[in-house]
């Protein structure tokens, strides 16, 4: 039995998932239940940035079939600076053609309205149905209620993360704490997970002082090594956002790395709570390429193994099928001599050159929710991890009863 | 409601699915029950080619992670000359190391004496679980046996369809009678569909005086259109053969178009008949991309569809969801404008302009077992089919249960 240091690409930062978006000095959150979902729970979010400062760094689908909100909110932090995001459920304004678009631009202004700041300023998120407008007079009339909801405490940051859900059982929230300045977030996302994001929702806060560049480093690099590897079902929604705010109202300038590896935990951190959360799934597994020529090799083998229904069958089977797991490295152009590929899967080494490992040392998936794989490709010395879930009868039943 | 011509790439050539590989004149098949699986039931084939002439064309599985059957085959059929093929059921020689070559070779060596021809001349297949040895015992007591068995009688071939079966429910043949010559097949696979082939094992024979160098065209083109656009769940197999064996026992050269025409057609035939009984699935989907800029991308759009889970489990759900359709195009690189895409279902234009179409014109999904669906690009005059399945509750029971 071999054992593997954690994948974290954070190492070893301890994160709360107690608070969130409200953790970080200077941001105000809020929700309520606007009416947009038929099930009359909270749909409508907002987080504002009391400031000193407005910085904001994002990151959005790379879906060509983007939702209209994705191309307003694309426009409006382009100049790196925004004052609030608002989030509603149960719609996602996709395909939803010039109307949809107005819709996004009116959602802004009547937020930008009850806030005293521009429309140019407020960030907008939809989750939901494609294909459906949004129902403007619940929008008109959700917003005053969400501004009033406004708070700076945690029951506040809860709240919002509560009314961003869609098919998530849990809300999701990360916050860390380092020498006087914080960062903090929610994500929604269950299921739809993908590569580039998928209908995946995070809003992230810090009183960090940092320039609008600096947080799209720092943000770039986290979300390239956690929600990028997180792979649920290989689709890719139309309407990801994450999105960065920056108020400065710590006073403090980080340093820019130290920085990066908060933001890289926190997005750790609410990745795995979506994939722990992800539907129908009774395994979380962790994929681990090493001693790939490249890093994109790596990243590569991981992902293909991440997306054989084959393989995902298997394991919800507890079957450590490594013959799936070789079959699907096979599909890679990765550098890689067949007759020398290594797996290990929870700690057991079953497939050594190609061939079955060591049979006597059983490996029992049953036991735990969790599954690691490693596959090792002698070929240079490069790793990368990308995380998935089983393909379980529960998966096929929400997806194909719950239209989205 | 709008109607499509038939995407069978034959056009309209009449197959018979009631005979196989001895239609064709100057060959004989054989099957026995050898006891490489546990069922009991036969899994041992023979097809043997009495000429006069022994030309071979060949496509294999282009997984990197290649069985030792795969790797055989490939060097015996280089030459473009085999005379025999004989397929096991219940092991897939993979991942066996230099034991499992010295199986597949020591299989043709037995052929080949039984036979009287060389070792050189004999392809040999496996289908079964990866990571096995097969035992040899039951290989040496087999092959006598399944050489007794030979006949040149539908009897013979229909029971060489039967032998190769795995997860299969029933046998598949075809064959096309045109002018004194004829083309059969026979096909194994159900489930592991995929591109470029998967856990796929096809034989096909020819009477028509061909060279092995036009056989490899006709191959080749055929299997483009047939088999590497029939995707039930994405995976490639490590084992997947295609072998055409040409006797010349007709006498006759068919024009080499027409010759084409007719590899095409018992391909698609046969490859229509895998997706009708793959694993679990209760809708065959077939996905046409028109109006693309380039071939290439037409296939590449529709692929990508036929390979979403969430598209594949609103079928199942009889949902005709064109959001996910929409959502799985726009993560290609094909030339188009998001605004100008279309989207029919069973002919229903159900999204026009890249937004809802006519929601008056309901699509009932549940009347039947196949689902067409056309995405026009409108960016060119090329268009690809590939066909696929819904991913059900018996998909995954059938791969989470049943190790291969």
């Amino acid at each position: 039995m071999r054992t593997y240091p954690s994948q974290n690409p954070a190492g070893t930062l301890t994160v709360d998932t107690g608070r969130g978006v409200t953790a970080p000095r200077g941001f105000v959150a809020g929700a309520t239940t606007a009416g947009f979902k038929a099930s009359g729970t909270p749909d409508l979010a907002l987080v504002a940035n009391e400031g000193p400062h407005h910085a904001v760094a994002a990151v959005y689908t790379t879906n060509r079939v983007s939702a209209a909100p994705v191309q307003w909110s694309k426009a409006t932090t382009a100049d790196g600076r925004a004052a609030a995001v608002v989030l509603n459920s149960g719609g996602a304004n996709a395909c939803t053609g010039p109307q949809g678009f107005q819709a996004a631009h009116r959602t802004a202004e009547l937020v930008g309205e009850a806030l005293g700041i521009g429309a140019g300023d407020v960030v907008v998120c939809s989750t939901g149905l494609i294909g459906v407008q949004l129902p403007m007079d619940v929008m008109e009339r959700g917003i005053p209620a969400v501004v009033r909801a406004l708070a700076d405490d945690d029951a506040a940051g809860a709240a919002a993360a509560q009314a961003i859900m869609t098919t998530d059982t849990v809300a999701k929230q990360a916050s860390y704490v380092r020498d006087g300045w914080t960062v903090g977030g929610m994500a929604k996302g269950a299921g739809m997970l993908a590569p580039g994001l998928a209908t995946m929702l995070v809003v992230l806060t810090t009183d960090a002082d940092m320039s609008s560049d600096a947080l799209q480093w720092a943000l770039d690099d986290a979300v390239k090594l956690t929600f990028n590897r997180t792979d649920s079902d290989g689709c890719m929604s139309t309407n990801d956002t994450v999105v960065l705010l920056g108020s400065g109202a710590s006073g403090i300038k980080p340093d820019e790395f130290e920085f990066s590896q908060a933001v890289t935990a926190v997005c750790h951190s609410l990745a795995q709570q979506l994939i722990t959360d992800a539907e129908g799934a009774s395994h979380d597994i962790e994929i681990t390429t090493v001693n790939a020529q490249t890093e994109k090799q790596a990243e590569d083998v991981s992902r293909t193994v991440a997306r054989s229904n084959l393989f995902k069958t298997a394991i919800f089977g507890n079957d450590p099928n490594w013959g799936r797991v070789l079959s699907a490295v096979g599909t890679t152009d990765a550098r890689f001599d067949a007759d020398r590929l290594d797996v290990t899967i929870n700690g057991v080494m079953v497939c050594r050159n190609g061939m079955i490992g060591d049979p006597r040392e059983g490996v029992d998936l049953a036991a735990d929710r969790k599954v690691t794989v490693l596959i090792d490709l002698k070929a240079g010395d490069a790793d990368a991890t990308v995380w998935t879930n089983d393909l379980t009868h529960d998966y096929v039943e929400e997806n194909s009863a719950y239209s989205s």
